[in-house]
């Protein structure tokens, strides 16, 4: 990420694509989902690095604490899909002015 | 679905909105997924109704056609959650006038 720019922020008008975004991000990085990867017994997903590197720490998912090992987790990749298309889509609307201009560089 | 009008379409200008919207939907009904149930092996996806009746005609993945049974669905939650807020979203984008407007009623 650039160091002088923030992600465009979502415009109220538009709380509900905001929501979607956030359902597609990673809980551990924060991120857009990189290979997601489903936790099978609770639905939780997130990055397959990231999964991968917290369950060396710690055998459980991150958010709801079930009981996880490296089996329980599949590839969802309609979650990659959608991350896929809907970056773009996040451009196609920039396009159409309805998101918020980046703020002004930093000095 | 009313018998007057159509659903209104994507725009050009949001065609990988309308991506994305495809991929929100099951390929069995062509409706939004309702209860997401992803089949763990391939990881696609179908409402879970829809699934559990082609299930007990044929064991295998509509699209795939890798053999499946009821204990490989997993329900998709994520995918739920975003259908949920995408069909809000759509409704947003129509308010800011970018889809076109639903067909005149055929009498
Ligand atoms: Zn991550
Ligand atoms: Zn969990
Ligand atoms: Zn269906
Ligand atoms: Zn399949």
């Amino acid at each position: 990420m650039s160091q002088f720019f923030t992600e465009p922020e979502w415009p109220p008008s538009l709380a509900e694509l905001k929501n979607v975004d956030t359902l597609l991000r990673c809980a551990i990085c924060f991120d857009y989902l990189n290979i997601a990867m489903m936790v099978q017994q609770c639905s939780h997903n997130y990055c397959s690095l990231c999964i991968r590197k917290f369950l060396s720490y710690k055998t459980q998912c991150p958010l709801c604490h079930l009981a996880v090992t490296e089996s329980d987790l599949k590839n969802n990749r309609a979650l990659d899909e959608i991350v896929k298309s809907f970056k773009l889509a996040r451009h196609e609307l920039l396009k159409l002015n309805l998101e918020s201009p980046p703020m002004s560089p930093q000095i």
